[in-house]
């Protein structure tokens, strides 16, 4: 199973630690994470995948790997910018959303579309998206968790 | 200039013909129109401009030519699926959308991501877009007029 | 009929005026010419294309239409780097490559691999491609000219 | 260090014995593999690269993941066709390419063009492309053995 976390390549530190923690759910649950690749949200969460052993997917919109950040296993480079966006959402099984401006509502539209289940935490208020109110509710609602 | 209509490939006769009237509009004020070349409201702007002596494209998804719809000049034939809507809002100068479901939401999300000046008639309401009461309004606010 | 003319970015004056030939022959067949926008022979066969009347597609690998040659009527803004290639690929009915390096060969083997009529000046010999000896059997042999 | 197994989707058996060695070989030597994802020499690969324990990436043209075979642990779901192709091109440090007909040599000649390593066993003799004559030479000039 692969979750997709999508966010901001900017956020607070706050931000940043709700978004640790819903990596590290997604990976204590087995489920692998896959994100953007880059900076902020992206990066928060796969740091915390790291923390907990999972394994991280990096779909990055340039032409060169090295733009990952450092908790990237699995960098897939596209070139192919903004429409990487799009690669996230048919790869995922699931996608949590967190916070976020227009190029996440981007993905949040195009996984509805999709037929995706999506999770939002404090993101974009759009019929279709599951909201939780916690890292731990979102990673429930995504179902990765074995019962 | 290119202006972009976009909205769902389905619609009411209602629907149509509003979107048939920017179309009209946008190629009577000398703009080229963009869409994603199948059916719906994307028919009815590219028989609009088409009524009016414009020049259509369409970004079409599949991989056949043929899919595009009868009122299409320039068929650009991508095979990328749902990529194509980032190329209709880089291609475009503005974006109108018209009505429209969680792939129109993509595109005006991608767009105003873009920095483009999105126009938008009984679509989304998302913080960016310009909201038109008519056709006549929206291509004014679009802007291709010359004064 | 759209027919694209592939080659490279850079280009001596002697091959330029023989894409600008193909351009010209092509226009005056009737068929739209679509290439990849830039500079070499995209833009020799585009300026020939409109000295002689016709239309002119531009698939552009960036995210600018100001880098399209000053012959493009209809830039394409991909943002898609060499995916584009493909689109052109696509997008064309019969495609005519002109002299050109590994991205020229790329496109020869895609467009092969799709299935379309490829036709060469000078360029990589590839089995199934097509050889002609000067730009007027170049565009006789793809076949846009009505009898 | 990412190594991409290039070849056709159908093969002998005899081809599917040397991707198979190639793919056992790449794992073996610590690299991950990356292939389209589907059958014959793909298939081939990353089986031999499960058979000794390594890691598996399948990019995907379609939209489905269950499209890719039973030996892909990171299955990439690009639904961009023949674009897929390029995204495995620059994803991989080093190429190597099995046989194949014209989309492997689209393939091949985006990776020269992207400036990659390119190695051959059996396939397009084009310039640029090292020529190897069997699997364990082939990984050798991978280079992704450590000294």
């Amino acid at each position: 199973m692969i979750v997709a976390v999508i966010g901001a390549g900017q956020c607070s530190q706050e931000q940043y630690d709700i978004a640790h923690e819903v990596g590290r759910l997604i990976a204590k649950s087995g489920a692998m994470l896959v994100s953007g690749g880059l900076t902020g949200v992206m990066e928060a969460a796969s740091h915390g995948a790291k923390d907990a052993g999972g394994v991280t997917i990096g779909i990055l919109p340039g032409s060169r790997k090295e733009d990952a950040n450092p908790y990237i296993d699995i960098p897939i480079v596209t070139a192919a910018s903004h429409m990487r966006n799009i690669i996230i959402a048919n790869t995922a099984d699931v996608i949590i959303a967190i916070f976020g401006s227009y190029g996440t509502l981007s993905e949040v539209a195009i996984a509805l579309k999709l037929g995706k289940k999506v999770i939002g935490i404090d993101t974009w208020d759009i019929k279709g998206v599951i909201r939780a109110a916690s890292p731990k509710e979102a990673v429930e609602l995504a179902g990765t968790y074995e019962s």
